[in-house]
């Protein structure tokens, strides 16, 4: 206890890495005892730059695996809670539509965590590192403060600072549903029409259009069907100028 | 606490539910307070008997969607814990292997969960409850007892006592890849053919035969075509009397 607080004394006002440490205060909300475990949590794989270490303990990976389990549990309870009389089915949805990978680069995004990137990584920045670093971050949190404060932590700071949960509730990531529907209510025909399927990297890819009144609005391709044809409704949504039900 | 105490001398000695709280204790390690909670976690959707609660309270699948990730994240920390060098891909596809539904079956099953859930539901048991059994368990001991001791009871209660980590690393549970290789070895010629795609409760289903010389060796069927082949696969295996790497 006493040697913790050392440490963060020693981070805050001595350490060479006192101006990261100081960075880091308004996103976590405590100095961190252990800072190297954090620089770990924002050094992406190809930007690290210590070669003494093995290679799994010199970038976030491994931090990045342990927070994503753990921001799925505390989320998990966090619904639980939140919803007393809600079916499975619901808290499932609710669930995969806060850890999924957009909204977590979003997260990570509004948490400004692409300055610390930057400054750890000599690589240029892409959005699923954001993502990865909130996980990192939500794991190196829990190494060094335990599960009930990680819990007090990502509920204060990342859930109701960033998240609108009521928003979500209505959010419908069903693009095909909301054009199949659209087009209905306005009398025009739509049609999912696949284009091709070939091969990249040895796995079938589909190449997916959306016709409507027989005249094609978007196309798209994915590694199945099904989301080459979310991707191609949702573009189609946005060339119409549609406002989804979305936040 | 002094409630708590009480309600577990109650649960124990004078309750209507007495014997029950004795199965329990075994195989839990502790004398619960809330029995109820118990109770929920081995009522199956089907069985469950009292009507004047709200569907999503009368049967464990909210219990079971809670104690899925507590179980995830638990493993996930254990395995991280255990193997400090290790890279993520490795961790996570140890993780995979233990918290499968497959696994978490026969998890089940040595738990001699089955008792329990027989005494409780009238309904035919599949083998599946017994795995949705130990999930719900896990969030009825998390709700009682918190994440600690939910840890110490996972590592103590589960993974040491029915999990041989060692084996479950050399475990190679693509049996695809292990025909082939057998095939490769013994000079035969093998093929993976469809035999037919057709509709099931509205989802493509996939049949699918391994012939082995020209010869039909096992058909298997499933929702996609990769987990068929893969079925087709660990059947003839079975079928030609090879004893995989498997634990």
């Amino acid at each position: 206890m006493i040697l913790k607080s050392y440490k963060r004394f020693y981070n805050y006002f001595l350490s060479k890495d006192k101006a990261l440490t100081r960075k880091l205060v308004p996103i976590i909300g405590f100095v961190p005892a252990n800072i190297n475990l954090f620089k770990l949590a924002f050094s992406h794989r190809s930007g690290s730059q210590e070669d003494n270490q093995p290679t799994a303990l010199r970038n976030n990976e491994r931090l990045e695996y342990l927070g994503d389990a753990i921001l799925g549990t505390i989320v998990a309870e966090y619904l639980f809670k939140k919803y007393p009389h809600a079916q499975e089915g619901f808290l499932t949805k609710m669930r995969s539509k806060i850890v999924k990978r957009t909204t977590l680069n979003d997260i990570g995004e509004k948490m400004e965590l692409d300055l610390l990137l930057s400054e750890l990584n000599h690589t240029r920045l892409s959005r699923s590192m954001l993502g990865n670093a909130v996980e990192a971050l939500v794991g190196a949190i829990y190494l060094e403060k335990g599960y009930a404060a990680t819990r007090r932590y990502v509920i204060k700071y990342i859930l109701r600072r960033f998240l609108d949960i009521h928003s979500l509730e209505k959010y419908d990531d069903n693009y095909k549903s909301q054009l199949l529907e659209w087009c209905q209510k306005n009398g025009k025909s739509v049609e999912f029409k696949l284009l091709a399927k070939y091969k990249l990297h040895k796995r079938d890819r589909f190449k997916v259009a959306v016709l409507i009144n027989g005249e094609k609005k978007a196309v798209a391709d994915d590694f199945n069907k099904k989301s080459a044809e979310q991707l191609a409704a949702e573009k189609s949504l946005k060339k119409l100028g549609i406002s989804s039900n979305n936040p």
